[in-house]
Protein backbone atom coordinates (compact mmCIF):
# COMPACT_ATOMS: atom_id res chain seq x y z
CA UNK A 1 0.00 0.00 0.00
CA UNK A 2 1.41 3.36 -1.54
CA UNK A 3 0.61 5.97 0.98
CA UNK A 4 1.42 9.91 0.95
CA UNK A 5 1.46 12.58 3.77
CA UNK A 6 1.24 15.63 2.44
CA UNK A 7 2.13 18.35 5.19
CA UNK A 8 0.47 21.71 4.25
CA UNK A 9 0.33 25.23 5.19
CA UNK A 10 -3.31 26.20 6.66
CA UNK A 11 -4.31 28.83 4.30
CA UNK A 12 -6.37 31.70 5.34
CA UNK A 13 -9.36 30.87 4.00
CA UNK A 14 -11.09 27.40 3.33
CA UNK A 15 -11.11 28.00 -0.21
CA UNK A 16 -7.61 28.30 -0.72
CA UNK A 17 -6.84 25.45 2.06
CA UNK A 18 -8.98 23.68 -0.93
CA UNK A 19 -7.38 24.65 -4.04
CA UNK A 20 -4.10 23.96 -2.28
CA UNK A 21 -4.68 20.31 -1.79
CA UNK A 22 -6.01 20.11 -5.28
CA UNK A 23 -2.53 21.50 -6.76
CA UNK A 24 -0.91 18.82 -4.04
CA UNK A 25 -2.61 15.61 -5.55
CA UNK A 26 -2.40 17.28 -9.12
CA UNK A 27 1.63 17.15 -8.36
CA UNK A 28 2.25 14.02 -6.55
CA UNK A 29 -0.08 11.90 -9.09
CA UNK A 30 2.67 10.36 -10.95
CA UNK A 31 3.23 8.39 -7.51
CA UNK A 32 0.08 6.72 -7.83
CA UNK A 33 -0.78 6.82 -4.34
CA UNK A 34 -3.04 4.10 -2.70
CA UNK A 35 -3.56 6.63 0.43
CA UNK A 36 -3.49 10.33 0.87
CA UNK A 37 -3.29 11.61 4.33
CA UNK A 38 -3.36 15.47 5.50
CA UNK A 39 -3.39 17.28 8.95
CA UNK A 40 -5.97 18.45 11.59
CA UNK A 41 -8.14 21.36 11.07
CA UNK A 42 -6.06 21.63 7.97
CA UNK A 43 -8.34 24.39 6.12
CA UNK A 44 -8.87 26.33 9.54
CA UNK A 45 -7.01 28.77 12.30
CA UNK A 46 -6.05 26.08 15.11
CA UNK A 47 -8.28 28.26 17.44
CA UNK A 48 -10.90 27.26 19.23
CA UNK A 49 -12.60 30.72 18.77
CA UNK A 50 -12.24 29.42 14.52
CA UNK A 51 -13.44 26.21 15.08
CA UNK A 52 -17.51 27.56 15.00
CA UNK A 53 -16.99 29.91 12.31
CA UNK A 54 -15.30 27.52 9.93
CA UNK A 55 -17.50 24.72 10.58
CA UNK A 56 -20.09 22.90 7.88
CA UNK A 57 -22.31 20.23 8.44
CA UNK A 58 -21.28 16.68 7.53
CA UNK A 59 -22.37 16.69 3.34
CA UNK A 60 -21.46 20.12 3.46
CA UNK A 61 -19.34 22.38 0.59
CA UNK A 62 -15.90 21.43 1.69
CA UNK A 63 -16.74 17.68 2.20
CA UNK A 64 -18.04 17.63 -1.69
CA UNK A 65 -15.19 19.09 -2.29
CA UNK A 66 -12.90 16.35 -1.02
CA UNK A 67 -15.59 13.74 -1.77
CA UNK A 68 -14.71 14.92 -5.35
CA UNK A 69 -11.04 14.85 -5.16
CA UNK A 70 -10.68 11.19 -3.75
CA UNK A 71 -12.70 10.34 -7.09
CA UNK A 72 -11.54 12.39 -9.28
CA UNK A 73 -7.64 11.15 -8.57
CA UNK A 74 -8.74 7.47 -7.46
CA UNK A 75 -7.50 6.97 -3.92
CA UNK A 76 -7.86 6.85 -0.44
CA UNK A 77 -8.15 10.14 1.34
CA UNK A 78 -7.96 10.59 5.07
CA UNK A 79 -8.81 14.13 4.46
CA UNK A 80 -7.42 15.52 8.04
CA UNK A 81 -10.22 17.25 10.19
CA UNK A 82 -12.31 19.99 9.95
CA UNK A 83 -15.01 21.13 12.32
CA UNK A 84 -18.23 19.89 11.54
CA UNK A 85 -21.63 21.44 13.24
CA UNK A 86 -24.45 18.81 13.96
CA UNK A 87 -28.28 19.99 13.79
CA UNK A 88 -28.05 20.88 17.37
CA UNK A 89 -25.26 23.13 16.74
CA UNK A 90 -22.54 21.12 18.65
CA UNK A 91 -19.57 21.62 16.68
CA UNK A 92 -16.63 18.93 16.38
CA UNK A 93 -13.31 18.01 15.26
CA UNK A 94 -14.08 15.68 13.04
CA UNK A 95 -12.09 13.16 10.08
CA UNK A 96 -13.62 12.27 7.46
CA UNK A 97 -12.34 9.37 4.48
CA UNK A 98 -13.41 9.13 1.28
CA UNK A 99 -13.08 5.86 -0.72
CA UNK A 100 -11.39 5.63 -4.56
CA UNK A 101 -15.67 6.20 -5.48
CA UNK A 102 -15.30 9.11 -3.52
CA UNK A 103 -17.85 7.93 -0.92
CA UNK A 104 -17.29 8.74 2.97
CA UNK A 105 -16.09 5.27 4.51
CA UNK A 106 -15.12 6.71 7.96
CA UNK A 107 -16.21 9.34 9.79
CA UNK A 108 -14.50 9.90 13.44
CA UNK A 109 -14.53 12.42 16.10
CA UNK A 110 -12.11 13.39 18.40
CA UNK A 111 -13.23 11.90 21.07
CA UNK A 112 -10.22 13.47 23.64
CA UNK A 113 -10.50 17.44 23.21
CA UNK A 114 -7.26 18.74 23.66
CA UNK A 115 -7.36 20.74 27.14
CA UNK A 116 -3.78 21.43 28.67
CA UNK A 117 -2.35 24.28 30.42
CA UNK A 118 1.49 23.24 31.12
CA UNK A 119 3.47 25.95 33.70
CA UNK A 120 5.93 27.71 31.02
CA UNK A 121 4.56 26.26 27.75
CA UNK A 122 1.40 25.81 25.95
CA UNK A 123 -2.23 26.55 27.32
CA UNK A 124 -5.30 25.67 25.51
CA UNK A 125 -8.83 23.90 25.50
CA UNK A 126 -10.68 22.33 22.81
CA UNK A 127 -13.47 22.03 25.24
CA UNK A 128 -14.51 26.09 25.24
CA UNK A 129 -15.94 25.92 21.75
CA UNK A 130 -15.82 21.93 20.60
CA UNK A 131 -18.01 18.60 21.58
CA UNK A 132 -16.37 15.54 22.33
CA UNK A 133 -17.29 12.48 20.05
CA UNK A 134 -17.64 9.07 21.67
CA UNK A 135 -16.59 6.44 19.08
CA UNK A 136 -13.85 4.02 17.36
CA UNK A 137 -13.50 4.51 14.56
CA UNK A 138 -12.15 1.29 12.06
CA UNK A 139 -13.08 0.98 8.49
CA UNK A 140 -12.51 -1.13 5.78
CA UNK A 141 -9.83 -0.92 2.40
CA UNK A 142 -9.80 -3.65 -0.13
CA UNK A 143 -5.81 -3.21 2.02
CA UNK A 144 -7.69 -4.60 5.20
CA UNK A 145 -8.66 -2.79 8.04
CA UNK A 146 -7.59 0.67 9.12
CA UNK A 147 -8.28 3.05 11.76
CA UNK A 148 -8.35 6.49 12.53
CA UNK A 149 -8.13 9.26 15.54
CA UNK A 150 -7.00 12.67 16.17
CA UNK A 151 -4.29 14.22 17.95
CA UNK A 152 -4.72 13.97 21.11
CA UNK A 153 -6.65 10.67 20.58
CA UNK A 154 -3.00 9.16 20.42
CA UNK A 155 -2.51 9.61 24.46
CA UNK A 156 -5.04 7.15 25.19
CA UNK A 157 -3.65 3.49 24.41
CA UNK A 158 -6.88 2.38 25.28
CA UNK A 159 -8.41 3.64 22.04
CA UNK A 160 -5.38 2.61 20.03
CA UNK A 161 -5.72 -0.88 21.63
CA UNK A 162 -9.90 -0.53 20.75
CA UNK A 163 -9.11 -0.10 17.37
CA UNK A 164 -6.55 -2.57 17.00
CA UNK A 165 -9.05 -5.40 18.76
CA UNK A 166 -11.05 -4.45 15.64
CA UNK A 167 -8.73 -5.68 13.03
CA UNK A 168 -6.40 -2.38 12.61
CA UNK A 169 -3.75 -2.79 10.86
CA UNK A 170 -2.80 0.44 10.35
CA UNK A 171 -3.96 3.66 12.43
CA UNK A 172 -4.30 6.76 11.00
CA UNK A 173 -3.39 9.98 13.22
CA UNK A 174 -4.32 13.28 11.66
CA UNK A 175 -2.63 15.47 14.06
CA UNK A 176 -0.84 19.36 15.53
CA UNK A 177 1.38 18.71 18.30
CA UNK A 178 2.97 22.18 19.38
CA UNK A 179 6.30 23.09 20.36
CA UNK A 180 5.85 22.09 24.05
CA UNK A 181 4.32 18.67 22.75
CA UNK A 182 6.04 17.92 19.80
CA UNK A 183 9.98 17.62 20.59
CA UNK A 184 9.07 15.82 24.37
CA UNK A 185 6.35 13.48 22.90
CA UNK A 186 5.41 13.17 19.38
CA UNK A 187 7.85 10.89 18.21
CA UNK A 188 8.17 8.73 21.40
CA UNK A 189 3.78 8.31 21.46
CA UNK A 190 3.86 7.09 17.68
CA UNK A 191 6.77 4.60 18.12
CA UNK A 192 5.42 3.35 21.30
CA UNK A 193 2.01 2.71 20.10
CA UNK A 194 2.92 0.96 17.42
CA UNK A 195 5.11 -1.38 19.11
CA UNK A 196 2.23 -1.93 21.83
CA UNK A 197 -0.37 -2.50 18.87
CA UNK A 198 2.13 -3.92 16.28
CA UNK A 199 0.47 -2.12 13.35
CA UNK A 200 1.76 0.67 11.23
CA UNK A 201 1.30 4.44 12.85
CA UNK A 202 0.83 7.17 10.15
CA UNK A 203 0.96 10.63 11.88
CA UNK A 204 0.21 13.59 9.99
CA UNK A 205 0.40 17.15 10.65
CA UNK A 206 -0.28 20.65 9.30
CA UNK A 207 3.14 22.60 8.35
CA UNK A 208 4.60 25.20 11.00
CA UNK A 209 3.53 28.60 10.76
CA UNK A 210 5.51 31.05 13.26
CA UNK A 211 3.11 33.60 12.69
CA UNK A 212 -0.05 31.21 13.72
CA UNK A 213 -1.56 31.34 17.54
CA UNK A 214 -0.97 27.75 18.06
CA UNK A 215 2.12 26.63 16.05
CA UNK A 216 2.51 23.05 15.12
CA UNK A 217 4.70 20.95 15.48
CA UNK A 218 4.92 19.01 11.93
CA UNK A 219 6.97 16.36 11.70
CA UNK A 220 4.65 13.78 10.18
CA UNK A 221 5.70 10.10 10.07
CA UNK A 222 5.50 7.12 8.99
CA UNK A 223 5.95 4.25 12.14
CA UNK A 224 6.47 0.14 11.01
CA UNK A 225 4.83 -2.29 13.48
CA UNK A 226 8.59 -2.70 15.32
CA UNK A 227 8.29 1.13 15.89
CA UNK A 228 10.77 2.11 13.39
CA UNK A 229 10.62 5.53 11.97
CA UNK A 230 10.08 4.68 8.37
CA UNK A 231 10.05 8.46 7.25
CA UNK A 232 9.83 11.54 8.96
CA UNK A 233 9.21 14.76 7.80
CA UNK A 234 10.33 18.31 9.23
CA UNK A 235 8.37 21.57 10.26
CA UNK A 236 7.84 23.00 6.95
CA UNK A 237 5.80 22.09 4.00
CA UNK A 238 6.49 18.50 2.30
CA UNK A 239 5.99 15.31 1.23
CA UNK A 240 6.10 12.02 2.54
CA UNK A 241 6.21 8.88 0.35
CA UNK A 242 5.69 5.66 2.52
CA UNK A 243 5.31 1.86 0.95
CA UNK A 244 3.62 -0.34 3.68
CA UNK A 245 4.05 -3.84 3.65
CA UNK A 246 1.00 -4.53 5.82
CA UNK A 247 2.45 -8.58 5.99
CA UNK A 248 4.97 -7.33 8.51
CA UNK A 249 2.16 -6.64 11.34
CA UNK A 250 1.01 -10.96 10.43
CA UNK A 251 5.23 -11.70 10.66
CA UNK A 252 5.56 -9.47 14.07
CA UNK A 253 2.13 -10.67 15.57
CA UNK A 254 3.50 -13.72 15.30
CA UNK A 255 7.22 -13.61 16.15
CA UNK A 256 6.20 -11.62 19.41
CA UNK A 257 2.39 -12.62 20.25
CA UNK A 258 1.82 -9.56 22.13
CA UNK A 259 -2.00 -9.58 20.94
CA UNK A 260 -2.55 -13.04 21.47
CA UNK A 261 -1.35 -13.00 25.26
CA UNK A 262 -3.29 -10.25 26.54
CA UNK A 263 -4.81 -10.80 29.61
CA UNK A 264 -8.62 -9.96 30.73
CA UNK A 265 -8.55 -12.18 34.16
CA UNK A 266 -5.45 -9.74 36.30
CA UNK A 267 -6.78 -8.62 38.84
CA UNK B 1 12.74 9.83 47.64
CA UNK B 2 16.18 8.53 47.29
CA UNK B 3 16.65 5.40 44.77
CA UNK B 4 19.81 3.42 43.91
CA UNK B 5 19.23 0.62 41.57
CA UNK B 6 22.24 -1.91 41.62
CA UNK B 7 22.81 -3.34 38.04
CA UNK B 8 24.89 -6.63 38.89
CA UNK B 9 26.14 -10.08 37.56
CA UNK B 10 24.03 -12.97 38.08
CA UNK B 11 26.54 -14.77 39.90
CA UNK B 12 27.64 -19.03 39.67
CA UNK B 13 25.59 -19.95 43.29
CA UNK B 14 22.72 -18.24 45.21
CA UNK B 15 24.89 -18.04 47.77
CA UNK B 16 27.84 -15.45 45.72
CA UNK B 17 25.08 -13.73 44.42
CA UNK B 18 23.26 -12.82 48.04
CA UNK B 19 26.76 -12.38 49.16
CA UNK B 20 27.55 -9.84 46.04
CA UNK B 21 24.48 -7.56 47.09
CA UNK B 22 25.21 -7.41 51.02
CA UNK B 23 28.58 -5.76 49.98
CA UNK B 24 26.95 -3.66 47.16
CA UNK B 25 24.78 -2.75 50.26
CA UNK B 26 27.53 -2.07 52.60
CA UNK B 27 29.18 0.34 49.98
CA UNK B 28 26.06 2.12 48.96
CA UNK B 29 25.02 2.62 52.83
CA UNK B 30 26.81 6.07 52.87
CA UNK B 31 24.60 7.78 50.53
CA UNK B 32 21.42 6.79 52.45
CA UNK B 33 18.64 5.74 49.66
CA UNK B 34 15.59 5.26 50.63
CA UNK B 35 14.95 2.33 48.01
CA UNK B 36 17.06 -0.03 46.50
CA UNK B 37 16.51 -1.97 43.30
CA UNK B 38 18.09 -4.76 42.02
CA UNK B 39 17.00 -6.90 38.62
CA UNK B 40 15.07 -9.75 37.57
CA UNK B 41 16.69 -13.38 38.49
CA UNK B 42 19.22 -11.70 40.28
CA UNK B 43 20.82 -15.07 41.75
CA UNK B 44 19.39 -17.68 38.91
CA UNK B 45 20.57 -18.02 35.64
CA UNK B 46 18.01 -16.95 33.01
CA UNK B 47 17.68 -19.78 31.86
CA UNK B 48 14.37 -22.34 32.04
CA UNK B 49 15.74 -25.15 32.76
CA UNK B 50 17.32 -22.85 35.76
CA UNK B 51 14.14 -21.92 37.40
CA UNK B 52 13.13 -25.21 39.33
CA UNK B 53 16.04 -25.78 40.04
CA UNK B 54 16.65 -22.62 41.87
CA UNK B 55 13.41 -22.06 42.98
CA UNK B 56 12.08 -21.26 47.07
CA UNK B 57 9.38 -20.38 48.84
CA UNK B 58 8.01 -17.81 49.83
CA UNK B 59 9.81 -17.23 53.23
CA UNK B 60 12.47 -19.45 52.07
CA UNK B 61 16.63 -19.23 52.93
CA UNK B 62 16.89 -16.05 50.06
CA UNK B 63 13.73 -14.08 51.24
CA UNK B 64 15.15 -14.79 54.80
CA UNK B 65 18.52 -12.83 53.69
CA UNK B 66 17.04 -10.11 51.71
CA UNK B 67 14.39 -9.51 54.64
CA UNK B 68 17.31 -9.08 57.21
CA UNK B 69 18.96 -6.64 54.18
CA UNK B 70 16.39 -4.80 54.37
CA UNK B 71 16.11 -4.28 58.10
CA UNK B 72 20.04 -4.78 58.54
CA UNK B 73 20.74 -1.39 56.16
CA UNK B 74 16.41 0.48 57.06
CA UNK B 75 15.81 0.24 53.46
CA UNK B 76 12.89 -0.26 51.41
CA UNK B 77 14.41 -3.20 49.27
CA UNK B 78 12.83 -4.29 46.14
CA UNK B 79 14.66 -7.83 45.86
CA UNK B 80 14.60 -7.89 42.45
CA UNK B 81 12.76 -11.37 41.42
CA UNK B 82 13.63 -14.85 42.05
CA UNK B 83 12.24 -18.47 41.08
CA UNK B 84 9.17 -19.13 43.60
CA UNK B 85 7.37 -22.72 44.25
CA UNK B 86 4.56 -23.07 45.61
CA UNK B 87 2.91 -26.06 47.70
CA UNK B 88 1.72 -27.38 44.45
CA UNK B 89 5.05 -27.24 42.76
CA UNK B 90 4.23 -24.66 40.19
CA UNK B 91 7.45 -22.41 39.44
CA UNK B 92 6.71 -18.51 39.36
CA UNK B 93 9.13 -15.36 38.26
CA UNK B 94 8.19 -13.46 41.64
CA UNK B 95 9.75 -10.16 43.42
CA UNK B 96 9.87 -9.30 47.11
CA UNK B 97 9.52 -5.55 48.17
CA UNK B 98 10.43 -5.76 52.13
CA UNK B 99 10.49 -2.51 54.14
CA UNK B 100 12.68 -1.12 56.43
CA UNK B 101 11.97 -3.33 58.78
CA UNK B 102 12.28 -6.34 56.54
CA UNK B 103 8.64 -7.30 56.50
CA UNK B 104 7.51 -8.13 53.07
CA UNK B 105 5.30 -5.40 51.72
CA UNK B 106 4.30 -6.71 48.27
CA UNK B 107 4.69 -9.88 46.18
CA UNK B 108 4.27 -9.86 42.31
CA UNK B 109 4.24 -13.37 40.16
CA UNK B 110 5.22 -12.22 36.22
CA UNK B 111 1.55 -12.21 34.94
CA UNK B 112 3.25 -11.81 31.24
CA UNK B 113 5.41 -14.69 30.69
CA UNK B 114 8.26 -14.53 28.27
CA UNK B 115 7.24 -16.06 24.80
CA UNK B 116 8.85 -14.98 21.69
CA UNK B 117 10.17 -16.54 18.74
CA UNK B 118 11.86 -13.86 16.21
CA UNK B 119 13.40 -14.08 13.41
CA UNK B 120 17.18 -14.39 13.33
CA UNK B 121 16.64 -13.05 16.98
CA UNK B 122 15.97 -13.96 19.89
CA UNK B 123 13.78 -17.35 21.16
CA UNK B 124 12.68 -18.11 24.61
CA UNK B 125 9.50 -19.45 26.26
CA UNK B 126 9.50 -19.16 30.55
CA UNK B 127 5.97 -20.67 30.28
CA UNK B 128 8.20 -24.20 29.40
CA UNK B 129 8.82 -24.14 33.46
CA UNK B 130 6.89 -21.24 34.45
CA UNK B 131 3.54 -20.66 35.48
CA UNK B 132 2.10 -16.99 35.29
CA UNK B 133 0.49 -15.21 38.27
CA UNK B 134 -2.78 -13.39 38.20
CA UNK B 135 -2.70 -9.73 40.22
CA UNK B 136 -1.54 -6.38 39.61
CA UNK B 137 0.59 -5.28 42.60
CA UNK B 138 0.86 -1.94 44.51
CA UNK B 139 2.09 -1.28 47.84
CA UNK B 140 1.98 1.54 50.25
CA UNK B 141 5.25 3.48 51.43
CA UNK B 142 6.05 6.21 53.69
CA UNK B 143 6.63 7.73 50.32
CA UNK B 144 2.99 7.38 48.78
CA UNK B 145 1.90 4.27 46.57
CA UNK B 146 4.65 2.22 44.55
CA UNK B 147 3.43 -0.83 41.36
CA UNK B 148 5.53 -2.99 40.45
CA UNK B 149 5.46 -5.37 37.71
CA UNK B 150 8.14 -7.41 35.77
CA UNK B 151 10.00 -7.28 32.90
CA UNK B 152 7.50 -8.44 30.05
CA UNK B 153 4.79 -7.50 32.09
CA UNK B 154 5.91 -3.70 30.92
CA UNK B 155 5.02 -4.23 27.23
CA UNK B 156 1.26 -4.56 28.31
CA UNK B 157 -0.23 -0.65 28.93
CA UNK B 158 -3.01 -2.34 30.69
CA UNK B 159 -1.19 -3.66 33.33
CA UNK B 160 0.69 -0.61 33.94
CA UNK B 161 -2.83 1.65 33.80
CA UNK B 162 -3.91 -1.01 36.44
CA UNK B 163 -1.46 -0.28 38.89
CA UNK B 164 -1.81 3.74 38.23
CA UNK B 165 -5.64 3.86 38.71
CA UNK B 166 -4.84 2.16 42.36
CA UNK B 167 -2.46 4.75 43.01
CA UNK B 168 0.97 3.88 41.98
CA UNK B 169 3.40 7.11 41.41
CA UNK B 170 6.40 5.42 40.87
CA UNK B 171 7.08 2.01 39.45
CA UNK B 172 9.28 -1.00 39.64
CA UNK B 173 10.05 -3.28 36.87
CA UNK B 174 13.09 -5.57 37.29
CA UNK B 175 13.84 -6.66 34.09
CA UNK B 176 16.21 -7.85 31.75
CA UNK B 177 15.81 -7.03 28.07
CA UNK B 178 17.81 -8.92 25.34
CA UNK B 179 19.92 -7.61 22.55
CA UNK B 180 17.57 -8.41 20.33
CA UNK B 181 14.82 -6.02 21.74
CA UNK B 182 16.75 -4.34 24.06
CA UNK B 183 17.97 -1.41 21.30
CA UNK B 184 14.68 -1.92 20.03
CA UNK B 185 11.92 -1.13 22.71
CA UNK B 186 13.71 -0.92 26.08
CA UNK B 187 14.38 3.02 26.38
CA UNK B 188 10.78 3.43 24.43
CA UNK B 189 8.54 1.45 26.52
CA UNK B 190 9.78 2.74 29.56
CA UNK B 191 9.10 6.67 28.27
CA UNK B 192 5.88 5.94 26.64
CA UNK B 193 4.43 4.11 29.81
CA UNK B 194 5.70 7.14 31.83
CA UNK B 195 4.16 9.70 29.90
CA UNK B 196 1.03 7.99 29.42
CA UNK B 197 0.96 7.38 33.13
CA UNK B 198 2.25 10.30 34.22
CA UNK B 199 4.67 8.25 36.97
CA UNK B 200 8.10 7.92 37.58
CA UNK B 201 9.52 4.32 36.21
CA UNK B 202 12.55 2.64 37.77
CA UNK B 203 13.91 0.14 35.11
CA UNK B 204 16.38 -2.31 37.12
CA UNK B 205 18.26 -4.91 35.15
CA UNK B 206 21.20 -7.49 35.60
CA UNK B 207 24.34 -6.74 34.03
CA UNK B 208 25.23 -8.10 31.11
CA UNK B 209 27.16 -11.38 30.86
CA UNK B 210 28.16 -12.08 27.30
CA UNK B 211 28.70 -16.34 28.47
CA UNK B 212 25.11 -16.68 29.54
CA UNK B 213 22.77 -18.01 27.56
CA UNK B 214 20.30 -15.12 27.66
CA UNK B 215 22.59 -12.35 27.31
CA UNK B 216 20.84 -9.55 29.27
CA UNK B 217 20.50 -5.83 27.49
CA UNK B 218 21.33 -4.23 31.30
CA UNK B 219 20.67 -0.35 30.68
CA UNK B 220 19.04 0.51 34.12
CA UNK B 221 16.96 3.57 33.65
CA UNK B 222 15.27 6.26 35.62
CA UNK B 223 12.33 8.00 34.22
CA UNK B 224 10.87 10.77 35.19
CA UNK B 225 6.34 11.72 34.46
CA UNK B 226 7.65 13.63 31.55
CA UNK B 227 9.10 10.82 29.87
CA UNK B 228 12.84 11.84 30.82
CA UNK B 229 15.67 9.53 30.67
CA UNK B 230 17.25 11.02 34.49
CA UNK B 231 19.44 8.34 34.73
CA UNK B 232 20.68 5.32 32.40
CA UNK B 233 23.49 2.92 33.06
CA UNK B 234 25.41 0.71 30.04
CA UNK B 235 25.59 -3.04 30.10
CA UNK B 236 28.25 -3.33 33.16
CA UNK B 237 27.82 -3.21 36.73
CA UNK B 238 26.79 -0.34 38.02
CA UNK B 239 25.13 2.24 40.55
CA UNK B 240 22.41 4.18 39.34
CA UNK B 241 21.29 6.87 42.03
CA UNK B 242 18.32 9.48 41.95
CA UNK B 243 16.20 11.40 43.55
CA UNK B 244 12.51 11.02 42.90
CA UNK B 245 10.36 14.74 43.07
CA UNK B 246 7.13 12.87 43.66
CA UNK B 247 5.46 16.14 43.61
CA UNK B 248 6.22 16.29 39.82
CA UNK B 249 4.00 13.71 39.26
CA UNK B 250 1.01 15.82 40.71
CA UNK B 251 2.04 18.33 38.99
CA UNK B 252 2.25 17.22 35.44
CA UNK B 253 -0.99 15.33 36.49
CA UNK B 254 -2.93 18.80 37.23
CA UNK B 255 -1.10 20.47 33.80
CA UNK B 256 -1.99 17.90 31.27
CA UNK B 257 -4.64 15.53 32.57
CA UNK B 258 -4.37 12.87 31.09
CA UNK B 259 -5.60 10.14 34.16
CA UNK B 260 -8.41 12.55 34.74
CA UNK B 261 -9.47 12.72 31.36
CA UNK B 262 -9.68 9.11 30.73
CA UNK B 263 -13.31 7.87 29.30
CA UNK B 264 -14.91 4.36 29.61
CA UNK B 265 -17.91 5.64 27.33
CA UNK B 266 -16.35 5.62 24.14
CA UNK B 267 -17.58 2.88 21.85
Amino acid sequence: MRVIQLQMQVKETKDEGLKALEASLEKIRDKQPDLVCIGEMFHCPYETSSFPVYAEKEGGESWQFLSNLAKKYGIYLSAGTMPEVDDNGKVYNTAYVFDREGRQIAKHRKAYLFDVDIKGGQYFKESDTLTAGDSCTVFDTEFGKIGICICFDLRFPELSRMMVQRGAKVILVPAAFNRTTGPAHWELLFRARAVDNQCFYLGTSTARNEQADYVAWGHSLCVSPWGEILGELGAEEGILESDLDLEQVERIRSELPLLAALRTDIR
